[in-house]
Protein backbone atom coordinates (compact mmCIF):
# COMPACT_ATOMS: atom_id res chain seq x y z
CA UNK A 1 0.00 0.00 0.00
CA UNK A 2 1.03 3.47 -0.72
CA UNK A 3 1.93 5.68 2.10
CA UNK A 4 0.56 8.96 0.81
CA UNK A 5 -2.30 9.54 3.46
CA UNK A 6 -4.30 12.86 4.21
CA UNK A 7 -4.71 13.66 7.76
CA UNK A 8 -7.75 16.18 8.42
CA UNK A 9 -7.19 18.00 11.83
CA UNK A 10 -10.58 19.79 13.42
CA UNK A 11 -11.24 21.37 16.71
CA UNK A 12 -15.22 21.91 17.13
CA UNK A 13 -16.27 24.20 19.23
CA UNK A 14 -20.17 25.04 20.32
CA UNK A 15 -21.27 21.85 19.94
CA UNK A 16 -24.44 19.90 21.60
CA UNK A 17 -23.21 19.49 25.41
CA UNK A 18 -25.29 16.19 25.53
CA UNK A 19 -24.14 15.28 22.75
CA UNK A 20 -20.26 14.80 23.60
CA UNK A 21 -21.23 13.61 26.74
CA UNK A 22 -23.57 10.60 24.86
CA UNK A 23 -20.79 7.58 24.42
CA UNK A 24 -23.05 5.55 22.21
CA UNK A 25 -24.19 8.66 20.16
CA UNK A 26 -20.79 9.58 19.12
CA UNK A 27 -19.60 5.48 18.30
CA UNK A 28 -22.49 5.57 15.83
CA UNK A 29 -21.38 8.74 14.82
CA UNK A 30 -18.25 8.06 14.06
CA UNK A 31 -18.78 4.65 12.78
CA UNK A 32 -21.35 6.33 10.36
CA UNK A 33 -18.64 9.13 9.41
CA UNK A 34 -16.37 6.19 8.36
CA UNK A 35 -18.65 4.38 6.24
CA UNK A 36 -20.28 7.48 4.57
CA UNK A 37 -16.66 8.33 3.61
CA UNK A 38 -16.43 4.98 2.07
CA UNK A 39 -14.28 3.75 4.16
CA UNK A 40 -14.05 -0.18 5.71
CA UNK A 41 -14.23 -0.28 9.66
CA UNK A 42 -11.80 -2.76 11.21
CA UNK A 43 -11.97 -1.66 15.32
CA UNK A 44 -13.76 0.36 17.53
CA UNK A 45 -12.99 1.44 21.17
CA UNK A 46 -14.34 4.16 23.02
CA UNK A 47 -14.15 5.21 26.64
CA UNK A 48 -16.23 7.24 28.97
CA UNK A 49 -14.68 9.42 31.53
CA UNK A 50 -16.18 10.42 35.19
CA UNK A 51 -17.60 12.67 35.39
CA UNK A 52 -17.81 13.64 31.93
CA UNK A 53 -16.02 13.41 28.29
CA UNK A 54 -15.43 10.70 26.01
CA UNK A 55 -12.48 9.22 24.09
CA UNK A 56 -12.77 7.31 21.19
CA UNK A 57 -11.17 5.49 17.54
CA UNK A 58 -12.77 3.93 14.86
CA UNK A 59 -9.54 1.76 13.46
CA UNK A 60 -10.72 1.68 9.43
CA UNK A 61 -8.94 -0.07 6.81
CA UNK A 62 -7.54 3.22 5.19
CA UNK A 63 -6.44 4.53 9.41
CA UNK A 64 -8.25 6.16 12.13
CA UNK A 65 -10.75 8.62 13.26
CA UNK A 66 -10.62 9.88 16.81
CA UNK A 67 -12.48 12.45 18.64
CA UNK A 68 -11.68 13.63 22.38
CA UNK A 69 -14.67 15.66 24.01
CA UNK A 70 -14.91 17.74 26.46
CA UNK A 71 -18.80 18.46 27.25
CA UNK A 72 -18.24 21.46 29.94
CA UNK A 73 -16.68 23.32 27.06
CA UNK A 74 -18.67 22.53 24.38
CA UNK A 75 -15.30 21.49 22.50
CA UNK A 76 -14.62 18.26 20.58
CA UNK A 77 -11.46 17.17 19.41
CA UNK A 78 -11.29 15.32 16.12
CA UNK A 79 -8.65 13.44 13.19
CA UNK A 80 -9.31 11.54 10.63
CA UNK A 81 -6.43 10.12 9.31
CA UNK A 82 -7.15 8.37 5.44
CA UNK A 83 -4.40 6.53 3.04
CA UNK A 84 -4.28 6.86 -0.02
CA UNK A 85 -6.46 9.03 -2.06
CA UNK A 86 -9.36 7.38 -2.71
CA UNK A 87 -11.05 8.71 0.32
CA UNK A 88 -11.95 12.47 1.50
CA UNK A 89 -11.17 12.92 5.36
CA UNK A 90 -13.30 16.36 4.83
CA UNK A 91 -16.45 13.81 4.44
CA UNK A 92 -16.39 12.25 7.83
CA UNK A 93 -14.94 15.63 9.44
CA UNK A 94 -17.79 17.64 8.19
CA UNK A 95 -20.29 14.61 8.67
CA UNK A 96 -19.29 14.71 12.86
CA UNK A 97 -19.27 18.54 12.79
CA UNK A 98 -22.44 18.57 11.89
CA UNK A 99 -24.00 15.56 13.84
CA UNK A 100 -22.17 17.02 17.00
CA UNK A 101 -23.82 20.10 16.40
CA UNK A 102 -20.32 22.13 16.06
CA UNK A 103 -21.15 25.97 15.61
CA UNK A 104 -17.83 26.65 14.54
CA UNK A 105 -14.52 24.11 13.04
CA UNK A 106 -11.34 25.32 12.65
CA UNK A 107 -9.43 22.53 10.75
CA UNK A 108 -6.05 21.90 9.21
CA UNK A 109 -5.05 19.27 6.67
CA UNK A 110 -1.30 17.49 7.04
CA UNK A 111 -0.29 15.09 4.02
CA UNK A 112 1.52 11.60 5.96
CA UNK A 113 3.55 9.62 4.39
CA UNK A 114 4.86 12.14 1.77
CA UNK A 115 8.23 13.27 3.49
CA UNK A 116 8.77 16.49 5.66
CA UNK A 117 5.30 17.21 7.56
CA UNK A 118 3.72 20.36 6.83
CA UNK A 119 0.97 21.41 6.80
CA UNK A 120 -1.52 21.41 3.42
CA UNK A 121 -4.01 24.14 4.57
CA UNK A 122 -6.10 26.12 7.23
CA UNK A 123 -10.17 26.65 6.77
CA UNK A 124 -12.75 27.85 9.77
CA UNK A 125 -16.05 26.94 9.11
CA UNK A 126 -18.49 28.74 10.66
CA UNK A 127 -22.25 26.94 10.81
CA UNK B 1 -10.82 19.07 32.30
CA UNK B 2 -8.94 21.74 30.51
CA UNK B 3 -8.88 21.27 26.16
CA UNK B 4 -5.39 22.48 26.10
CA UNK B 5 -3.60 19.48 24.50
CA UNK B 6 -0.19 18.73 22.56
CA UNK B 7 -0.14 16.80 19.38
CA UNK B 8 2.80 15.22 17.94
CA UNK B 9 2.73 14.23 14.44
CA UNK B 10 5.75 12.09 13.67
CA UNK B 11 6.95 10.40 10.08
CA UNK B 12 9.34 7.62 11.46
CA UNK B 13 11.20 6.34 7.80
CA UNK B 14 14.30 3.35 8.23
CA UNK B 15 12.39 1.59 10.61
CA UNK B 16 12.95 -2.37 11.43
CA UNK B 17 10.92 -4.10 8.61
CA UNK B 18 9.89 -6.93 11.19
CA UNK B 19 9.28 -4.73 14.08
CA UNK B 20 6.94 -2.92 11.50
CA UNK B 21 4.79 -6.39 10.60
CA UNK B 22 5.35 -7.44 14.32
CA UNK B 23 1.70 -6.57 15.73
CA UNK B 24 2.39 -7.76 19.54
CA UNK B 25 5.61 -6.09 19.83
CA UNK B 26 4.06 -2.93 18.44
CA UNK B 27 0.95 -3.17 21.03
CA UNK B 28 3.53 -3.41 23.70
CA UNK B 29 5.41 -0.79 22.51
CA UNK B 30 3.17 1.37 22.53
CA UNK B 31 1.94 0.91 25.95
CA UNK B 32 5.00 0.86 26.91
CA UNK B 33 5.32 4.17 25.52
CA UNK B 34 2.30 5.69 27.10
CA UNK B 35 3.27 4.96 30.40
CA UNK B 36 7.31 6.01 30.46
CA UNK B 37 5.53 9.21 29.42
CA UNK B 38 3.67 9.18 32.71
CA UNK B 39 0.09 8.81 31.05
CA UNK B 40 -2.53 6.00 31.91
CA UNK B 41 -3.57 3.57 29.58
CA UNK B 42 -7.85 3.17 29.11
CA UNK B 43 -8.26 1.25 26.04
CA UNK B 44 -6.05 -0.64 23.68
CA UNK B 45 -6.85 -1.96 19.83
CA UNK B 46 -4.44 -3.14 17.10
CA UNK B 47 -5.39 -4.66 13.58
CA UNK B 48 -2.75 -6.86 11.60
CA UNK B 49 -3.30 -6.34 7.64
CA UNK B 50 -3.21 -9.01 5.31
CA UNK B 51 -0.27 -9.40 3.56
CA UNK B 52 1.42 -6.71 5.97
CA UNK B 53 0.74 -3.71 8.31
CA UNK B 54 -0.51 -2.99 11.20
CA UNK B 55 -2.41 -0.22 12.49
CA UNK B 56 -3.25 0.82 16.24
CA UNK B 57 -4.52 2.97 18.69
CA UNK B 58 -3.86 3.51 22.74
CA UNK B 59 -6.46 5.32 24.48
CA UNK B 60 -4.55 7.02 27.43
CA UNK B 61 -6.78 9.57 30.15
CA UNK B 62 -4.77 12.23 28.18
CA UNK B 63 -5.92 11.42 24.93
CA UNK B 64 -4.24 8.60 22.27
CA UNK B 65 -0.79 7.33 20.59
CA UNK B 66 -1.96 5.55 17.11
CA UNK B 67 0.62 4.28 14.68
CA UNK B 68 -0.19 2.77 10.96
CA UNK B 69 2.79 1.25 9.67
CA UNK B 70 3.61 0.26 6.26
CA UNK B 71 6.81 -2.64 6.38
CA UNK B 72 7.13 -2.65 2.93
CA UNK B 73 8.46 1.14 2.52
CA UNK B 74 10.00 0.87 6.56
CA UNK B 75 7.39 3.47 7.11
CA UNK B 76 5.67 3.98 10.59
CA UNK B 77 3.05 7.33 10.93
CA UNK B 78 3.00 8.14 14.80
CA UNK B 79 0.55 9.90 16.35
CA UNK B 80 0.85 11.32 20.28
CA UNK B 81 -1.85 13.20 21.47
CA UNK B 82 -1.95 14.59 24.90
CA UNK B 83 -4.15 16.85 26.73
CA UNK B 84 -3.09 19.24 29.78
CA UNK B 85 0.60 20.05 30.82
CA UNK B 86 1.58 17.36 32.98
CA UNK B 87 3.03 14.94 29.97
CA UNK B 88 5.47 15.86 27.26
CA UNK B 89 4.06 13.86 24.23
CA UNK B 90 7.53 13.90 22.58
CA UNK B 91 8.91 11.17 25.48
CA UNK B 92 6.04 8.42 24.14
CA UNK B 93 7.28 9.60 20.74
CA UNK B 94 11.11 9.96 20.90
CA UNK B 95 10.42 5.93 22.53
CA UNK B 96 8.68 4.43 19.53
CA UNK B 97 11.05 5.65 17.25
CA UNK B 98 13.82 4.18 18.71
CA UNK B 99 12.12 0.87 19.51
CA UNK B 100 11.33 0.63 16.08
CA UNK B 101 14.65 1.21 14.76
CA UNK B 102 13.89 4.54 12.68
CA UNK B 103 16.62 6.19 10.71
CA UNK B 104 14.79 9.57 10.55
CA UNK B 105 11.53 11.07 12.23
CA UNK B 106 9.91 13.48 11.06
CA UNK B 107 7.85 15.91 13.82
CA UNK B 108 5.50 18.57 13.75
CA UNK B 109 3.70 19.42 17.30
CA UNK B 110 -0.20 20.63 16.80
CA UNK B 111 -1.06 22.68 19.73
CA UNK B 112 -4.65 21.56 20.70
CA UNK B 113 -7.83 23.16 22.42
CA UNK B 114 -6.68 26.62 21.89
CA UNK B 115 -8.22 27.83 19.64
CA UNK B 116 -7.29 28.32 15.55
CA UNK B 117 -4.96 25.16 14.44
CA UNK B 118 -1.75 25.88 14.07
CA UNK B 119 2.01 24.03 13.66
CA UNK B 120 3.85 25.14 16.58
CA UNK B 121 7.00 23.75 15.78
CA UNK B 122 8.95 21.53 13.38
CA UNK B 123 11.96 18.76 13.29
CA UNK B 124 13.60 16.40 11.43
CA UNK B 125 15.77 13.93 13.42
CA UNK B 126 18.38 11.28 11.80
CA UNK B 127 19.63 8.90 14.05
Amino acid sequence: MDTMGRHVIAELWGCNIEKLNNMSFIEQTFVDAALKAGAEVREVAFHKFAPHGVSGVVIISESHLTIHSFPEHGYASIDVYTCGDRIDPNVASNYIAEALGASTSEVIEVPRGMGPVKVEKTTVNAF
